[in-house]
């Protein structure tokens, strides 16, 4: 039997992956510290958001953080004196980020060279520049540095295992020829609703309405339509594929925010005129329907041609990212050894507790890897 | 940048799955001997098949395996022999069981006790006796014991992150439900053939004639046509949910080998003496297609419920399972987190190189865990 072993965890973010997060930590905790062979007890030292945190300058373990969070007065640490703190903790640090803040994606590098290791659903580390990726891979002790361990699973397609299936395929030498599918909830209900593969489904401006109705949409529903979120995943998928991308604007992106309401100063002013847009995507329906197939707004690596590229599609009904179901995502692996037949994997992208499921999931993998 | 580091490889069977797996073994030693940050030298020290084995008293790394093992002359050395050698190599070792011998399977707890790690696409180690099972992570590193690792992802659906995927829904808290699917790609392409979802289709007898051709089945297809190698499966991933199944023969499997013909003295026989019997089979497509549907080879473990079973079932022709196509093999995961729509993972589930790369993955995880 090994001696009992503590971790310590900094979370950032509270929000909805973030309380997710919060309810699985614990859930892990207990299981953790019960283990017969190798205990390990893990210990939430920081936990803040973008006005407040929690923290003892001892590290003692917080506790009641909710009712604690609501309560505090005190103002988060600036993210170097953040990184001070963390590293004079008498043990091995997992800096959580559930958050999808630039500022804190562009502090990975000085986190992990100080061996604290992070574990993410945040995209923006990975499909900003790719200095920034280089700088992140250059420091991580699963890239080419020493420092600390660096997962973001999350950061595409949730708790689905897209990015550790793509990381296996490449380091067991498969050769990846094609990367496909739907990688945005928003846009796979927009369109499986819009077209349904056995007929029907409303103008787009509705079934824009109702995806913002049920929470399916970001808060103004320009920053879903505008595809710049699929082309961040793109991003990080094309280049864990092995090609080098530039940033996530350097490869052909379809905006579905018509040109003439790109100077809408609202989301509301845009959602009150975009029907006048519903007869151009009718079109488009109509056209795809004249061949059998249906409109969905895929993304595609084609890795031996180095192309990237992100907006509408025409697929047979029979294709299982035309027959995909409500706002699932679908991803879709072409290999060599695969064949004609890709891997898929398909399932909710989206949604606090699977979200938050991936992180969890990476968290456990750096543990182990910590031991 | 850390010393470089060197662990031992010991690989049990060259057959289909052997090969493929020594040529992606190749691969991952080249590229872990360049690592910038810490190199790994992997050291290929043991090669047995049935009859032969290639090794050397001072632990020098194999080379020309190919041609050494067809003129070698040494036979394998007992398993404990085995076992006393290996744990005598100056570092760390990996045991690779290519095979599916239960004997070699027995004896993964004694080589876990002495803290070689194991990683293989052997059902037989994880779908026998719960006796095994327990005896096996009782003594694993990644169990309840602090011996060597053992992984198995290839033991279901080959290459997929079916195993890794089931165990990280547990290990962050999910609840499972219920899992599905196709996972026989023999199964697959039988019933694919036999019932498309557009109509159409061969005889059954037929169809077993064709898949053997294409080297679909066992070399006698009553191995497959029994359902044993289904059941195995679904032993794995319901104790894994956490079920405590006894033995593959503990729970309802449906044989596709009729009760005539049971006695029969041979393969070729039986093949013969199939056709009696396409008129039962013809009728449960009859029936299926009167509901609108059709009839598949699937496996289902009903975690509330605590039932495993194996079987024909009826599937409407818009669900993922009657879609599939070829030899695919396709897993659904219902979950409390996934809701309606499982979490799916679909795609080749047999043949050498997709098997190999399940094995070499866990090779690589097993590699980090060692470092």
């Amino acid at each position: 039997m090994s001696p009992p072993r503590q971790v310590f965890i900094a979370v950032i973010g509270a929000g909805g992956v973030g309380k997710c997060f919060l309810s699985q930590l614990a859930h892990l905790a207990q299981n953790l510290s019960c283990s017969p062979s190798a205990p390990t007890y893990l210990s939430l030292i920081w936990l803040s958001t973008s006005q407040k945190a929690l923290y003892h300058a001892d590290y003692k373990s917080l506790s009641n953080w909710e009712s604690e969070l609501q309560s505090s007065t005190t103002a988060p640490l600036p993210i170097p004196q953040l990184a001070e703190y963390l590293v004079k903790a008498p043990g091995k640090v997992v800096l959580v980020d559930n958050t999808s803040n630039q500022e804190i994606a562009e502090s990975y590098p000085l986190f992990l060279k100080k061996g604290i290791s992070i574990v993410t659903p945040n995209k923006k580390a990975f499909s900003s520049s790719s200095q920034l990726w280089q700088e992140i891979f250059a420091a991580a002790a699963n890239g080419t540095g020493v420092g600390g361990y660096v997962f973001h699973e999350s950061s595409v397609g949730a708790g689905l295992p897209v990015i550790s299936t793509l990381k296996e395929l490449v380091e067991t030498g498969d050769e990846v020829r094609k990367i496909e599918g739907v990688f945005s909830g928003t846009m796979s209900f927009l369109f499986n609703s819009f077209q349904p593969v056995n007929g029907g489904g409303g103008k787009f401006s509705a079934e824009v309405k109702t995806a913002k109705e049920k929470g399916y949409t970001e808060p103004d529903p320009r920053d879903d339509l505008n595809g710049l979120d699929v082309a961040r995943k793109l991003t990080i998928l094309a280049r864990l594929a092995g090609l080098k991308v530039e940033s996530p604007t350097s490869f052909p992106v379809q905006s579905l925010i018509p040109k003439e309401l790109e100077s809408c100063s609202s989301g509301d002013e845009f959602l009150a005129r975009l029907p006048e847009f519903d007869g151009q995507m009718d079109q488009l329906k109509a056209d795809a329907e004249k061949e059998g197939k249906v409109v969905r707004f895929v993304g595609s690596v084609d890795v031996p041609k180095g192309e990237v590229k992100v907006g509408l599609e025409k697929f047979d009904k029979s294709h299982p990212i035309a027959a995909l179901k409500g706002s699932d995502n679908i991803i879709a692996f072409y290999t060599k050894r695969y064949g004609d037949n890709p891997l898929i994997i398909q399932g909710a992208g989206a949604g606090g507790e699977v979200t938050a499921m991936g992180v969890t999931g990476d968290l456990v993998k750096v543990l182990q890897l910590l031991h």
